[in-house]
């Protein structure tokens, strides 16, 4: 089948959490319903907001475009000289972005999630992957996720600011990938963007939903014109509008939200150190544990019918999301084998 | 404003349709509910499955991708051979194919549709409107929008794989662009894509959901693994996998839905006849009519709340998509100056 050939030779390039269908098909013996702690998605979604029948039958409306990004920009705390675009998930500007900047010399501050490595290579600029920002100052381009995953290591934006005062002198760009930023968002560079700074939000992962594919570029009004090019007309869907911009217009409900998945992240913590795991790192959405025998965890867990990231580049490391009910804690301290605490 | 900027210089770039927040406040003192007669759209949407909350809440999965770009190959006549590739609306390929065609020398069989256009040229490319198929022969990439929007030209596939064979030749391609393919499918070359030959297909219009964003090329599959690496991972949003997979699927809603539309746009010919319209052409879901005063008649009927799509270099022309409702075919009438035939 040409379409499933074409669908692998992706797929085998970076692997992601999130695919609980192929899952079933390598663990077909275990229990439904699969819990899926792969990913880095708030387990509580944003309650979605009637959608009107327009948001579907009409082209998405420009007035409705501003609408969401002006409430991104109030969310994020970008200032009115920043411009703020929307696009179909923060993948979107990590796709545009090796078009709309001129740097060929690419540093990644590392170990980190893969995507932007896989754009910049592809778009034929010569990427490495660095351990300190004394060599990210040195590239036409550096990006750093903050906070990385997976394994939540913070930059200050004092660091960030030295960084993009450095590239800025010689011309480079810092890409700030914030897409796990929400959960505490005072290291955000967003109020700070602009100059040689690009800032990418992610609305799904704290909203707990990635379906709808909404992301956010905060940069220069120039930058922007040239991303909104990129990305064409129409590429946030009316569908997205019409969620996005009532939730980050929410403050109140991501304020309860952060609260509880705070806790969440704690429990989790204990869970696993109590199952002989090393807490490496996260934030708070994702918690990264090592063990010596990961990989024998990785199966056992999957057999139960929970499936957790692993990473074939750090086989000791195992990256957890957060449950989202009690039947899923549950099912993940009975998966460990921790006694029962009921 | 810096954002208001930004959004200004794209949209200064190319008019389109279904600007209705713009033309409410340039028609301040129009009636409401606005008529939007300026896309090509069909006024009968699918409609809507019940979507599951996970289409929102998980990231959107690949087997589901796979099953809606098997149901898209089946509803468009795609032989096994060929892959099909969604994206988030047809607009996606046209931003994408410019980077994955080697072409530099582009020509368009014009007038036409002004997206390829830019799209060839933001990427550098040297592109032509022509008047004739031999002057596409001799171009690196053609590109052939069938029917033709606004005019509804169709070419035939005896046309079109002869101009396929000629490019094929010398490692040309030809786009065919058949977002408006749906009311008429037999002229489609999606049964007959692959070598030199990509067609691209649109969802949201024939289905009455552009908001959705939803699209498809059909092609080789090596040229839809460079596509699908260009779209990168979760182009295709969660709902739009939800509603696309069930409507694809549904031939006998497509097959009433197109003698509806059919009988529409016959009793929207004749109206415009009547008021002493010329008819150009069309396809079913957008009419092109001629008077010499048409840009008298756009702000008569824009004053009376219809929305119409004009065309800057051909001032002569309008385009009418079509009346949803028995009231708004009323409307159209009488702002049209012609007597009640009730």
């Amino acid at each position: 089948m040409s379409n499933a050939d074409t669908h692998d030779s992706r797929h085998q390039r970076i692997e992601h959490g999130g695919g609980l269908d192929a899952a079933r098909r390598r663990f077909p013996a275990a229990p439904e319903p699969w819990i899926d702690l792969s990913t880095g998605v708030s387990p509580i979604p944003y309650p979605l907001p009637p959608i009107a029948p327009q948001a579907w039958s009409r082209l998405p409306d420009a007035d409705a475009l501003i609408a969401l990004e002006a409430a991104a920009a109030c969310a994020y705390g970008a200032p009115s000289r920043l411009a703020v675009v929307a696009g179909a998930g923060t993948q979107a500007f990590i796709q545009s972005l090796p078009r709309v900047c001129p740097g060929r010399r690419v540093a990644i501050l590392g170990f980190t999630y893969a995507e932007h490595q896989a754009a910049w290579s592809a778009a034929g600029a010569h990427t490495e992957t660095v351990a300190s920002f004394e060599e990210l100052a040195e590239a036409d381009v550096a990006i750093v996720v903050n906070p990385n995953n997976p394994d939540g290591r913070l930059a200050s934006p004092e660091q960030l600011i030295r960084l993009a005062e450095r590239l800025a002198g010689r011309g480079g760009v810092l890409i700030v990938d914030e897409a796990f930023m929400d959960i505490a968002p005072d290291a955000s560079m967003a109020p700070r963007a602009g100059g040689a700074v690009v800032v990418l939000r992610s609305f799904g992962k704290i909203f707990g939903l990635p379906g709808v594919r909404l992301g956010f570029a905060v940069c220069e009004p120039l930058m922007a014109a040239r991303l909104r090019a990129e990305l064409g007309p129409w590429s946030v869907s009316g569908p997205a509008l019409a969620v996005g911009t009532p939730a980050l217009s929410d403050a109140a409900w991501l304020e309860r939200s952060r609260a509880a998945l705070q806790k969440s992240a704690r429990r989790l913590e204990a869970m696993l150190m109590a199952a002989g795991f090393e807490i490496l790192g996260g934030a708070a959405l994702f918690t990264l544990a090592a063990r010596s025998d990961a990989e024998v965890w990785f199966e056992r867990l999957a057999k139960r019918g929970i499936l957790t990231r692993r990473f074939a580049e750090r086989p000791s490391w195992l990256r957890f999301g957060l449950p989202a009910e009690e039947e899923h804690w549950a099912r993940l301290r009975e998966a460990l084998g921790l006694p029962d605490v009921r």
